[in-house]
């Protein structure tokens, strides 16, 4: 057996311009579950991870729509309440294309907390953009009302809130995730949207207003639990070099000094495949086999390293 | 070491006439945490259920509210949603009293999926209300349009949609709960709202909009993880005979066959007290030690067998 942390990427979910309706959700999980059923079924024992954007943005739309009706949750909250959603739907789609593989696991989802620093430099300069599209006016409104931080979308020509995306330290549960893993009978689902981030502040467990780094949070998982892989899936082949020009090229197998000397060269844009590099790094330099950066239909080819963005320590 | 399911009431979450912010919610957890502390450090280990009307009432409503942006979410993704919510809440309040009382447990929690017959005769005739209330004009819409059952409250004149309220048979993750609860180390949050629940058809496990009653939703969780007490704490001191009339007593120590008679008899309420008399049964005649009901503050002297309503298999 080998143990391994698997982080699905939002697009696992929600397709771009898809309605993000219960059915075509489910309907994207259950494609993403049968390469993890199969992953399953040649050895693995997994720990799931997986990303919650498009789904904790619309719990944000929905709560700001009744916020006369219904006070609006905090953001911690929301995310908590994307991990129900997401989690649920996992739960579903993994339990059917396990059965399909008469390959029988428990598949507990457990709601994951995030312990993130206090005085995290991330705290005093919110960078991460999240939920719904607002006017000038409004954004005027909320930065008054409810002192957020907010940020003009150039692209889109709205503004929207950013919060602060602080470093994960230790995941809280990590512990009781690690203990259903061992069993070899539970398939877990934890950790997702990057978990719930919390501070400790006088000796007390707060939550707080920000958002965890998905890939960044699944390495911290992984490390905690001390398992031997972590598996990133996306929505491209690997991590690329020269990325969007013509001498673009798939970087293949690498050492963790090779990956980070073409991360600081900038190679790869922060906010997408910049992170996953950066966890990929920060995972096998503390002591974790090998990192994973692949797409979903190439998972089984990349676990035999022949396919995929590969991090090694040497 | 003694091992039980303790049930916690919608009250402890959310009092009537309180708004629903998260600061009203988590104080009021806080409060019931207190006293499930003192049982985990009197030297129970605990794994928690709760209730989830008001939760997933206010995120139907929520859902609405947005429907012309977001679609809105089956009723069973809501219930998840509403388990993240709750449980979350449960845990930060949870870890704080435990720590006030120098006791260290971890505090899970686990999404909780529950197995309901399809051909269970609620199916047939909904009868729970959830969610927000309506205008006959709009209930005569939603009855069209998504083919709702909906019923008129006349205390509070207003149509409201109600779903079925099938038996659960099984919980799907109580393996994994057990797990947890085993290591004694994890105390562990489960079954939240009376869990969300699924059907299997064709082979494949489907969910389905429905509530089922959190405190037979208890009930089979004990059941299925054999553990020797089920405890269900709501707003009143425990069960009583002639309820509201010049005569009523609390109910006190009774065995399951003396509390089924005075079930059958009518004494207690359906949708409130019944069900939790009916769950106290269930639980002692399916192997548990005993069923206690009781207010939070109670809780200690309930446990000495000094308070509340105690039902034994003999």
């Amino acid at each position: 057996m080998t143990t391994a942390v698997v982080a699905i990427g939002g697009n696992a979910i929600l397709r771009k311009g898809q309605t993000p309706t219960m059915e075509n959700q489910l309907g994207n999980l259950k494609e993403t579950c049968r390469y993890i059923s199969a992953m399953v079924a040649s050895g693995y024992d997994i720990t799931l991870s997986h990303g919650n954007g498009p789904q904790v943005g619309d719990i944000l739309l929905q709560n700001e729509a009744a916020r006369d009706q219904v006070p609006p949750m905090p953001l911690d909250v929301c995310v908590a309440e994307s991990q129900g959603l997401v989690g649920y739907l996992f739960q579903q789609a993994l339990t059917e294309e396990l059965a399909a593989l008469c390959c029988e696991r428990i598949v507990p989802c457990v709601l994951t907390r995030v312990l993130v620093e206090e005085h995290d430099p991330a705290f005093s300069s919110p960078t991460k953009p999240i939920g719904p599209y607002y006017s000038a006016e409004e954004a005027r409104r909320l930065m008054g009302e409810k002192g957020w931080a907010m940020g003009e979308d150039l692209s889109r020509g709205g503004w929207r809130r950013v919060v602060p995306s602080p470093r994960p330290v230790a995941i809280i549960e990590a512990a009781s995730i690690s203990r259903l893993v061992h069993s070899g009978d539970d398939l877990v689902i934890a950790g997702g949207g990057g978990g719930i981030p919390v501070v400790r502040r006088n000796g007390r467990m707060e939550g707080v207003e920000a958002v965890v780094d998905k890939d960044l949070a699944s390495a911290c998982l992984a490390k905690c639990m001390g398992v031997e892989e972590l598996i990133m899936l996306t929505d491209v082949d690997g991590a690329y070099l020269d990325h969007g020009t013509p001498g673009e090229r798939l970087l293949g197998s690498v050492s963790a000094d090779e990956a980070e000397r073409y991360l600081e060269e900038g190679h790869f844009p922060p906010g997408s495949m910049g992170p996953k590099v950066e966890a990929g790094i920060a995972f096998v330099r503390s002591g974790g086999r090998r990192a994973v950066i692949t797409r979903p239909e190439l998972l089984h080819t990349a676990l035999s390293s022949k396919a995929g963005t590969q991090i090694r320590d040497r």
